[in-house]
């Protein structure tokens, strides 16, 4: 015997399956971090988090189709099931739940979860099926896997505030952990989305975190126009020839609500095409 | 000490008592019946399955505006809540969760549950919001309770389609059970609503049950026509002055579609305004 044993990490496809283990480790805490896979830095920090805290923790890996609009890019999401075992190995994950879309949506599948109100702007607007979407499997994945935590980042603030709001109103006893939005060292958010992006447009979408630390730097200067910031934000973006800003929404970070001026805390949040991806990116101005 | 003491009923108002004794019945089985409130023989029917079915049982008493359109009968559904008590002591059980609408719609609540399809016809065609309020309640309580089983009667032949429809597909962890509809000896579905009727529209409610008598003989003699059978249906109802027909629906008993000639198990619903009341009907033809 050796105390230096490697936990074994364990793959499952089923609900029964999963439910089984869920139920083996009641009494002790468990950890949920729901992916859609093709996993980075971002995803391993939600991983490491969940690992701290609880006793067990469980990676579902699953692209969730009913969060794709009909023109989205479901079809070309990035996949790498064997690269993303390994990382979840190598941390000793203890479940890794990966199941099909018949185990999620089978046949005869008519029910969905919608939150109002504070999924109307932003990326609302244009994927307006995005959230009904998210809301439905995360409830669905709370259920199959019963965590007492869930762990999501910040990067998705929209899709954080969502969730946790669908949490507290459906009275679902899950704890929701936030974790923040992580960069490449050149400033860009990290997303598996950025894997789809040719040199170029990689180098293009740098302008998204640029614009953000430039509207920083112009409030701690005394700007408190959004108008004038959202102005800014964009003349940075669309100087990069291949972009297409999608929204730029200067905000209240809780009610979403749209801010004349910048007084209280708030968040800047934006979402631009580039090329054959939609990338998001945001950031919190404190009070 | 003596082994006659009678279980005493516990009145919970709050999530959290609620909470604590669902968690402190863990490792048995715990049985939920939702209600309105104003509980009859229907009600007790579901009570009394549920207390031989599992080792407690929880009755919640809760009024849901959110399944009332704005003209219905929210302001005058009938309320005795000592007369519930009552009876729910009188057959020893465990629990009554008894909140207010403060507790289950907290200020800033925004996220309901839709199951689609079958929520179209019937019902769904004249109370767009019904079902929506039913199923968003029934998770919720679901959630607050945590039973493993729960019993619904199919008086509400549709909302029991619905719940089991939202349970399967959102993966809850309860069994629901039907409990078959109470009628008064006289042939009326059971209904806290039929106190709100006039002796005269009280004896005219009876041509619901006797429609629906009628047509389970014309059917043994042969007729297999949903027009004629309709019809027919029509013209019983139609004949006492006070009655104004909602709809009346002959269709198959899963998907709740229309089904133009009477082959296979088929459902025969109705619904019809009598006075105050919107009162609702139905019974199964075995195939």
């Amino acid at each position: 015997m050796t105390t230096e044993l490697k936990q074994q990490t364990v793959v499952v496809s089923t609900i029964d399956e999963m439910r089984k283990i869920s139920e083996s480790f009641r009494g002790q805490t468990l950890g949920l971090v729901p992916t859609m896979g093709y996993l980075h830095e971002g995803h391993l920090s939600l991983v490491k988090q969940s690992l701290e805290k609880c006793d067990h923790t469980v990676v579902s890996i699953f692209v969730n189709p009913r969060q794709f609009g009909p023109k989205e890019d479901l079809d070309i999401y990035p996949q790498d099931l064997s690269g993303d075992l390994e990382k979840l190995e190598s941390l000793s994950v203890d479940v890794v739940f990966n199941p099909d879309r018949q185990t999620i949506y089978p046949e005869g599948f008519k029910t969905h979860v919608q939150v109002d109100e504070i999924t109307r702007n932003l990326c609302g607007k244009s994927r307006p099926q995005f959230f009904k979407g998210v809301a439905t499997v995360v409830l669905k994945l709370f259920n199959i896997v019963r965590p007492q935590y869930a762990f999501f980042g910040e990067k998705d603030w929209q899709q954080l505030a969502v969730i946790e709001t669908m949490t507290r109103d459906l009275n679902m006893d899950v704890e929701i952990h936030r974790v923040p939005l992580m960069r490449e060292p050149d400033g860009l958010a990290m997303s598996s989305r950025n894997s789809n992006l040719s040199p170029e447009e990689r180098k293009q979408a740098l302008s998204l975190s640029r614009s953000l630390k430039d509207s920083k730097e112009k409030i701690q200067q005394g700007i408190i126009s959004s108008k004038e910031l959202r102005q800014n934000i964009r003349n940075i973006i669309s100087a990069e020839p291949g972009t297409q800003i999608d929204y730029i929404s200067i905000c209240d970070p809780v009610s979403l609500e749209e801010k004349e001026i910048i007084k209280g805390r708030t968040l800047i949040a934006l979402a631009v095409k580039i090329g054959p991806a939609r990338l998001i990116d945001n950031c919190i101005i404190e009070d």
